[in-house]
């Protein structure tokens, strides 16, 4: 059975005066609104959240959405998959109705973070990585700091190609109304930006952000029936990568990525070179190179060289991010692998205003932990 | 697509000197070794559990999982429904095989309590319930004294019935070797024991427990190429309730039981005379009434009169909680819903030991919250 997306919804990511089960219930209202649907031809509900348990002391949120939508009786449920949770909700949004579970599944992702100190956020999100590397002082930007520092040695890449990713993001979010920062940036003010886990420095890092986003999935026949604007999933799939990160033979490689988008490729029956548009997961700018390289866009150690080159520019022959990305858009956990979906779906369906590129098929790469868990899903405008 | 368990598992539950990740280790190696299959074999992974970031600070609980049972590259989840996030692991775990996802998935339920405070644990558990009844004082336990009172005057059932469900369920327990409490009662105890929420007292609440339990499934094609132990999931369903409890008509219905009863028997092609084994969520006494009740097992207000008559007994027409049920069993949030299929399992294959009761067709109930969201699901012996 096709599985396709009818509607999608994205509130603000910023700092937002609105606790989770606010901003859920926007986001959730909003993509009903977008697919035409209303709350009683929901048969399942999913709510992808990390950790607002942690954040607010909020637990049942995915119960709360479905009262306050009035979504009754619906099956509701909260998908953690850490930082790639939005993908995961994908990935059971789209089981629930390839198995028949569902018919009309609406999924909501969101957190709430800003209102704990960068302290207190950092030491939550941590408590996702294996405790014994955690006790040694590796957070996940450090993490990120020594993968860069090997990668632009080991393959002789210049220092400002990662300072062109964040730049091209922060540009690419300038047209985008939903992101938290609205702000052109240049490669000086990135490169001379404080530095936060050598060699990287503020402008390689995603900010600390709230927001949610939400997506409708049916059949691609009751999609026929109800829309001319939609998409399918034409292939899906996850994968873990060690939970140690020290464990992995080779840093550069983030094997969650190449094989969630192998499995993903092969079940759509195409390849990297028909992807039109890309939303990676660069939640610190070396990632986008790694993701680049691991779904098959480049070879080995050579992503920067595209950087360079412009080719992921939004006139680029692969427009990387167009939302903004991670980097501009914000990143509020378990919002951003929905919210990489409703950029996917916008561009398939010609609805990305000023940020529309000329795309038939799209991919999205949503990262979990330092690529514990990754999930790749490739979406496909809808005949 | 049928959907069969082929093995199953679970530690100890009790006050365990172990966290979340060992107790987790422990039922998912133990799960696999009944089954008969290797880590290599598994697809895709998803762990129940409710807060293992609120009781103890660890996030990320799947990939860890993941890691330690050498399950790599599977895919990984946390499944989150509150205390019914058992059940909901079941139903994900089911279309995971249905829909074509997994050939092979594990699931883990777990939850570690016990080294927290009972005000504690009562506050993190209460997180889940509506801010605005939680505001006003009113827990799980709280809902349960109200409901309690409110059904025993309106049926003019006497509250030994209710004393009746503690002393049978832990005459069950006394024979499962996992159990929390291994410990006869008898009426006279229960109804002695100090008020907890006027009427129910203490022997009318399971305990706060730490422990683990696992389930494999597959398609029942491969099970049939590796065992003849094998059950099929005939029907699941899973439905919510009003999330703010007092909005309900009736209080002494929980809809949520009534609605995924409903669709599970419709999907197993069956009704509530061909149940030959139940296990339901007896977190308080109340519950396991208003469950038979929902369930179809007995009518409205009259699931007291089945409890005289001592036919939900294991030497009854239809036995209830022969594991032990919550209330002696123990209570693991995430992992109660699992140990309910457990039980269910190894009661179609033959395999309960002294709890042993002769049946072909086994229904479990998870109740999340106070009946917020709720799974019900139908297990029958494999051919």
């Amino acid at each position: 059975m096709t599985v396709a997306v009818i509607g999608a919804s994205m509130t603000k990511f910023g700092q937002r005066d609105a606790w989770i089960r606010e901003l859920i219930a926007q986001a959730g209202e909003a993509a009903l609104e977008d697919a035409g649907i209303t709350p009683d031809d929901v048969e399942h509900l999913y709510v992808s959240n990390m950790a607002s348990g942690e954040f607010e002391g909020q637990g049942g949120i995915m119960n709360a959405l479905a009262h306050d939508l009035g979504l009754m009786p619906a099956y509701s449920e909260r998908v953690d998959q850490t930082s790639s949770s939005g993908g995961a909700g994908i990935y059971e949004a789209w089981q629930s109705i390839a198995s028949g579970a569902s018919d009309m599944t609406l999924l909501v992702g969101g957190e709430k973070m800003t209102h704990r100190s960068t302290a207190e956020a950092t030491d939550i999100i941590a408590s996702i990585t294996h405790p014994a590397e955690y006790k040694h002082g590796l957070t996940l930007p450090s993490f990120a700091g020594m993968t860069a520092r090997h990668y632009l040695e080991r393959f002789d890449a210049p220092r400002e190609s990662l300072a062109k990713v964040a730049v091209k993001n922060h540009k690419n979010g300038v047209d985008n109304p939903h992101a938290q920062f609205q702000k052109e940036i240049d490669v000086e003010t990135a490169l001379e930006s404080p530095i936060v886990a050598d060699p990287l420095r503020l402008y390689d890092f995603c900010p600390i952000t709230d927001g949610s986003s939400g997506l409708v999935f049916t059949t691609e026949e009751r999609a026929q029936e109800i829309t001319d604007d939609y998409a399918v999933i034409s292939g899906i799939a996850g994968a873990t990568d060690t939970h140690v990160v020290h464990e992995r033979d080779d840093p550069t490689v983030m094997g969650g990525v190449v094989d969630s988008s192998d499995q993903a490729y092969e079940m759509a029956g195409i390849g990297p070179e028909d992807v039109d548009v890309a939303e990676l997961h660069d939640m610190f700018t070396i990632l986008e190179f790694l993701q680049m390289e691991g779904c098959g866009f480049a070879e080995h150690g050579e992503a920067w060289k595209q950087m360079d080159e412009g080719r992921t520019e939004r006139d680029g022959e692969l427009p990387i991010n167009t939302s903004g990305g991670l980097k501009s858009k914000g990143h509020p956990l378990g919002a951003s692998g929905v919210a990489q979906g409703y950029e996917i779906y916008k561009q398939l369906v010609g609805e990305a205003g000023p940020r529309q590129v000329e795309a038939d098929t799209g991919l999205a790469c949503n990262v979990g932990g330092f690529g514990n868990c990754v999930i790749t899903t490739i979406m496909e405008a809808g005949q």
